[in-house]
């Protein structure tokens, strides 16, 4: 083959929000797949806000660093072009953990690290939908609700980054289980599409409104399950409102990723004293169990018409970094995706 | 009667550490009791930490702050001197939430405002232990290890305020569920009672020592359940050492009780994510119905002498304030305790 596989790698470290020379775009040729190997082309890839943790050398973390010069990494769905495994052959879809890179070859044995490729049926939803609703951002919402903090009918249930890939679809099933959800946004128009297209009871502008106001106008009888994406200022400002026995799914933290010393926690921890309130995080990886039911249910709620979803799609590799850096900024309604390449199920 | 009945009151709230001025002494003559009625006279009052949030005027905690120039408050062992309801006699032993005084008049009949005296067993333990092991101190720990984070055999277990009413006892329960026991505390007396007397396997002076560099070396397997009463740079201390799947028992937050501004919580409260540590905080007042188990268990290992308890005894109502005091400022080894008037049961 003569094309050239695009791969964006890790150049530097970033000191706080990454920027564009944090990022390189190598090229090489395509491989070709060997004896038990596939090659796969991507088509979409996901950008998230836990690869900015693995950006920092910290070791501390529960998945590894990227490497300097080496590849980013993160989920993706492509296309097998090449199989030289019988358990593969080539058109087969594939989600993987190979992303900002066109094309990769893997062994189709499992190396049980994580990254196995896994066959999807396109049939079921537009590919990319595998990135959010359907992928890891579905399953985070999914186990934080199922196993985490389990919400009931008539409690108030509150999600900031309610727009994002994760929060959208939290707050969903928070109405589906029959809470009055709330959510904050970091735009009109995200918050326009929280009331107005999908369902929550109230929703504020946490970026053009007082927060500790707009918060407790919002949530006029407290808050009994607050799942958490920000930390920081957001997190002081729930506690403040946390109703007694609450429980809050701490999901993220993405107010303290791109900073270059720790940020002060919230300065009133003691509320979880005062109104014996449950804080647990969590990992999705540690919940993949639960993925027959998610595709059950989610896929259910999908077809049904009770939950929806929205895609912000960046077109081309060479534009990851700042879809990347958009995402941490805030600038996608619902998931963030970048196309690599054409879609095979796609009209054009 | 012609005595008189001396009561602490609170003149002024403490801005910061509570000074005397923040409290005085009045006087009235002891009442008499009327119809329904007794009069006790109390014997010994706990002093505890809890009791310096209800000084400040702060409308969002669970119990309500003391009046100005209205009595202080809580756990105290009284006699009954005078009665005129059928269910008690002259001469009983009573736990009731009138401490901080000398006399007090209630009805027998239940107002179920949480302050209905108790009888209580005086043969079963000195008086003084149903202020602290067998009393509120006692029920704390337990519900923490029952309720709230539950240490498993193997586990490492970290208490700190180790030597306090609270934590030995929790330290001293963990150690008997098989855990590895690990305290800190603020003086090298404490840290030698610890090790040397009830069976911590490691413990430290956190004023003398780097905080993170003595709990890394005490927790070589890291943390694995945390009986938190610190809060601040303890709990940040704490949060890195934490393992995957930690328990905190979030009971108490003493560093922060006299801070005149809200101090910054732990920088790293994303660790919780990371290693998807459980927090939570709780009333003892919530875990009421332990009472029956909690004086079966702590009661036997009192008898088998697997646990045992020390009291740190103020003579004198007019020493409350400075009992207080000394408490919030550490100077206590295991329960502090105000002796306030004659105990029938001790040989003099």
């Amino acid at each position: 083959m003569t094309e050239t596989n695009r791969q964006v790698q890790l150049a530097a470290r970033p000191n706080g929000f990454p920027k564009n020379s944090d990022f390189q775009i190598a090229g090489a040729p395509v491989p070709e797949a060997g004896d038990g190997e596939m090659l796969v082309r991507n088509i979409y890839m996901s950008v998230d806000p836990y690869m900015r943790g693995r950006m920092n050398d910290f070791s501390g973390s529960y998945i590894p660093p990227f490497p300097i010069g080496g590849p980013m990494g993160g989920g993706a769905v492509g296309q097998v072009i090449q199989s030289k495994h019988g358990d593969f052959s080539e058109g087969d879809i594939v989600l993987n953990q190979n992303g900002w890179q066109e094309y990769f070859i893997r062994p189709g044995d499992k190396l049980n690290d994580g990254a196995d490729p896994i066959k999807i049926d396109p049939s079921l939803a537009p590919l990319s939908a595998f990135l959010g609703v359907l992928g890891m951002p579905g399953l985070t919402a999914y186990a934080g609700l199922t196993e985490i903090g389990v919400p009931k009918s008539g409690e108030t249930f509150y999600v900031s980054a309610a727009a994002g890939a994760v929060g959208a679809i939290a707050g969903q099933m928070a109405k589906i289980k029959g809470c009055r959800v709330v959510g904050s946004a970091g735009s009109d128009e995200k918050v326009a599409y929280l009331t107005d297209e999908i369902g929550f009871d109230a929703a504020f502008n946490y970026k053009t409104q007082d927060l500790n106001k707009a918060l407790a106008d919002a949530c006029p009888n407290g808050i009994d399950v607050n799942f958490e994406n920000v930390g920081g200022d957001m997190l002081q400002a729930v506690l403040h409102q946390m109703n007694s026995g609450g429980r809050i799914i701490y999901c993220g933290s993405i107010s303290g990723y791109n900073a270059t010393t720790p940020l002060p926690g919230p300065n009133n921890l003691m509320m979880m004293i005062m109104r014996e309130v449950a804080m647990r995080g969590y990992i999705v990886t540690s919940h993949m169990h639960l993925m027959p039911a998610f595709y059950q249910d989610i896929g259910g709620w999908l077809k049904s018409g009770q939950m929806t979803y929205r895609e912000t799609v960046v077109d081309g590799i060479e534009n990851a970094p700042s879809a990347f850096m958009g995402m941490l900024k805030g600038e996608n309604m619902g998931k963030m995706i970048v196309k690599v390449g054409p879609d095979p199920t796609q009209q054009t």
